[in-house]
């Protein structure tokens, strides 16, 4: 039975915040409402969820300490980025059926003005590719790597979360690049994958109790560039080994999102910024679409380009129902998914 | 009595290291020596010491730890730039008189082959400002600021050790590209300065009990560009007022220098990261020679420029008498010298 059997044309199943994570989330602080499916007036839409993005990113938005983006309220629905199959148009811009790259959320329906949609191309991979690989994470993966991490031909480049939505792009991208890559990912599994299907020229499992060690000695010429999404542990490996003028595009700290209190990590602030003097190493955090929102189409062209030159590997971790979508995003904090984590909601 | 007629024609005093500091330098990690003056062969020159420069950055050089340059052996004389009168010339291109910047050290004579050797430009002020306004220090507020910190005009940049030799330069110069400058600086006399003499907006005393509530009161528009040359507490009243998109151009942490075991300064090293990703802060170290030596003379252009049109300030705090260089150079590391520290070794 398919998926989409099993859902209402007339119910909206929507998943609210009910409540702040102390720590990592748990099932309960999320709580699944069921709503009417809304009805689109003149000049709207009614989407209905394909695709549902799950981000780390989302963890910051269930809590209200200051951040780049405002917190999702409680008893609001859970964001997310979407594609979705356009189900009841009354606007002249699009038609029943299109797919579309929606912020829907986490919920089965959705509706929209046309404002913020962009139709999918359907030449162009599996319409969820527009939630990793042409979406925010290639995207970020993309600038963060090229317009901060600046790395050259010959350079080592490392990256943790090396199968993940964004590593998996920086490290096929710096092999483009000319780079020797060195990825760090959870368990041998992924490692494996990391060198024998994504190209990475080494990959040093974090959970090794040598991995400094080891990193080290995969990294035997240092790091020139390292794209962090990572933080914590991983971090503390890696500064001992960056070059005289590294570059570290900073897009996340997953291993922090759930700390409480004292987040996990180096405990030496000004011994990091001693190394960035010494070393002249240059750090830059940044948040992709508010940084490089007008440079999307030059991404998409260039990605577009390498998908159909077949350049680029993409896995994606697909979890079959919206219902599910609490325990993935909980496993995803946890690094359990293998490929980027996306929610099938509904059929193509 | 000037300093010239107290001064041998035939002994080289030299300050060697005598042993490294533990700390804080003490009197006693410094050795006077006594030698005879060089003599010249063909293809060199003996260069009477005029202006040694004294420089936090030599407080690393005291030092064995690792760090972007070799550390003085125990025994050598200690480094230093230094503006020189060629006494004795066996070179083509030098005359006895000519006035040149030279990298001599804590020493009256020193022999040279003319490498590294700059002559000159009388037209450009006081000779000593070649190791100040025009030299490694403007230098490095110069491409620190502009380079780096891409301040626009409107701005909020902030600046410690005001009154110093590259913190005036970085106000100063931010003034110029028409943004709000805001001082720090220890002391009611140097905040005073800053603001009537330099010209800055506002300057805190960071030794005030409510620093960090003053800083924030001046910065009420938060901070676009931090100059970094200080790190230790200072920076940690800095941090919650940089704000999105602000630049750090690290080119010091002299509140650290002195630290034995753990150095001063804020203790939450993934709170700095966290802080960079969710306000997009691009931090950067740099060592100038290194990074922009290639760009000097684009610095002294307009650096010479902006000096003859009367634009540039700068305050010297000279020292007569090259047997004070230890004292003057532990006071630097403590904030006791008001303006670039010159010891004044010899006469014009």
């Amino acid at each position: 039975m398919s998926q989409s059997q099993t859902q209402s044309k007339t119910i909206n199943r929507r998943f609210l915040l009910a409540s702040r994570p102390h720590g990592a989330p748990t099932p309960d602080n999320f709580k699944l409402d069921q709503s009417p499916v809304p009805v689109p007036a003149a000049g709207e839409l009614l989407l209905r969820t394909v695709y549902l993005s799950l981000d780390p990113y989302m963890r910051g938005r269930m809590s209200d300490a200051p951040s780049y983006a405002a917190p999702v309220a409680v008893g609001e629905v859970m964001v997310g980025g979407t594609v979705s199959r356009v189900e009841v148009s009354e606007h002249a811009d699009y038609k029943a059926g299109d797919l579309v790259l929606s912020y829907s959320g986490w919920q089965d329906y959705a509706l929209s003005d046309g404002k913020g949609l962009t139709k999918l191309d359907a030449k162009l991979g599996k319409p969820s590719y527009a939630l990793g690989l042409l979406g925010m994470p290639g995207f970020t993966a993309y600038m963060g790597l090229l317009d901060i991490g600046q790395p050259k031909a010959g350079e080592t480049v490392a990256v943790a979360a090396a199968t993940g939505a964004v590593g998996s792009v920086v490290g096929q991208i710096a092999k483009l690049k000319g780079c020797r890559v060195v990825g760090i990912a959870g368990g041998a599994d992924k490692c494996k994958y990391a060198v024998e299907e994504l190209g990475f020229d080494a990959c040093i499992d974090h959970r090794a109790a040598d991995f400094p060690q080891q990193l080290a000695a995969a990294c035997n010429k240092g790091i020139d560039v390292y794209f962090e999404n990572v933080g914590g542990a991983v971090f503390d490996a890696v500064l001992p080994l960056l070059n005289t003028r590294a570059r570290v595009p900073l897009c996340g700290l997953i291993a922090n999102y759930n700390a409480t209190g004292k987040p996990q990590g180096p405990d030496h602030l000004p011994g990091l910024m001693r190394n960035m003097l010494t070393r002249r190493i240059k750090m830059q955090g940044f948040i992709i679409f508010d940084d490089y929102g007008h440079r999307y189409m030059e991404f998409f062209k260039e990605m577009s380009g390498w998908i159909l030159a077949g350049k680029m590997k993409y896995r994606e971790d697909i979890v079959d129902g919206l219902e599910n979508a609490p325990q993935a995003f909980i496993g995803l904090l946890e690094g359990k998914n293998f490929g980027k984590l996306v929610i099938r909601a509904g059929d193509e």
